[in-house]
């Protein structure tokens, strides 16, 4: 399979984390979204929405949406909880990264990273709900090791891939010392460098 | 079950939908969310990320997320595929509505239905996204009759949420033949009234 993602995109990552920690073989074909590499003719041939990442199983199938192709492709690992409602608990936390999450402290790293926006413009909104939303992953990891329980799951990788790059966003962590260790565990479970 | 909801909410109309089509016994709770309903210390004990649709199922567990929910009460029926692909193509649309229809056509809504501007007052960058992700379904919407084939499946259930209350976000189907054809057969399938 290829994964056609951007490097530089937490959203693709996780799908390369997933194959990286399951063994699945594929191949990384790196698609500059800033260069406008999403919008060829060639590449909404492949996902007419155009979007990254996109996997293609060289057979005529596709995959988008970075969490469904996760759910995809750990559907029976050990990232997947077996039991019905443990699934559901995961799937809302994939939900709410999608809803909740991302759209602030994803999109401030955006602003940053890509555009080269200072923090200091960042929209205080984005901001605001930005720090909403660590401030409920910050309740629920004081509770439990990982999003679902003791055991690390999907949800975890949904939520990591941004998260650790929070600071990127101009998200100080300095309050949240329950995110601090669990990105520290979660970043060792994916053998990952640390973000920071 | 109780389902703590707002009937004006498409996603919380979502859950409701499947439990009536899946003859599953619940008893509904309005949630005035405009009112602060969803922000009471009572309704924060339930969902302390004070979100409806927030289903109790009165032995101490809950559950958020309207497409977590709907997925979980749907996970053994005929509105989930079995096939593991055609489930992967599902959970795409159900995480696409969330990120890229959702934030666009249900929050112009929001802004006209809830906050009472008129459609001129919208933001110009939402109602081109709303458009941009009515275009995106049409073109699916031309090439099989559901979302995922020519089954009625949770990813209709999903969309067809806030897609058929479009014109109360100022959107204009006008142009959205094959949008308008599944609104109303989806409509059906659901036995619901149509909504214009």
């Amino acid at each position: 399979m290829k994964i056609y993602g951007d490097s530089n995109s937490g959203n693709c990552l996780k799908a390369k984390w997933v194959c990286d920690h399951l063994a699945l073989p594929y191949s990384w074909i790196e698609v500059d979204t800033k260069g406008g590499g999403s919008r060829t003719p060639e590449f909404l041939k492949l996902n007419p929405f155009g979007q990254v990442p996109t996997v293609d199983f060289e057979d005529g199938r596709t995959l988008a949406q970075s969490n469904a192709i996760i759910r995809y492709l750990a559907r029976d690992s050990d990232l997947a909880p077996k039991n019905a409602f443990a699934a559901a608990k995961m799937d809302a936390w994939l939900f709410w990264e999608q809803n909740s999450h991302e759209p602030y402290v994803a999109v401030c790293r955006f602003h940053m990273v890509y555009l080269g926006k200072p923090a200091s413009a960042l929209d205080p909104n984005l901001v605001r709900r930005g720090y909403v939303a660590l401030d409920q992953l910050e309740r629920a990891l004081g509770q439990s090791r990982f999003l679902v329980g003791e055991s690390f799951s999907l949800a975890d990788v949904a939520l990591l891939a941004y998260t650790r790059l929070a600071h990127e966003g101009g998200f100080d962590l300095v309050r949240h010392g329950a995110v601090r260790r669990w990105i520290a565990e979660s970043e060792a479970f994916l053998k990952l460098a640390p973000a920071r």
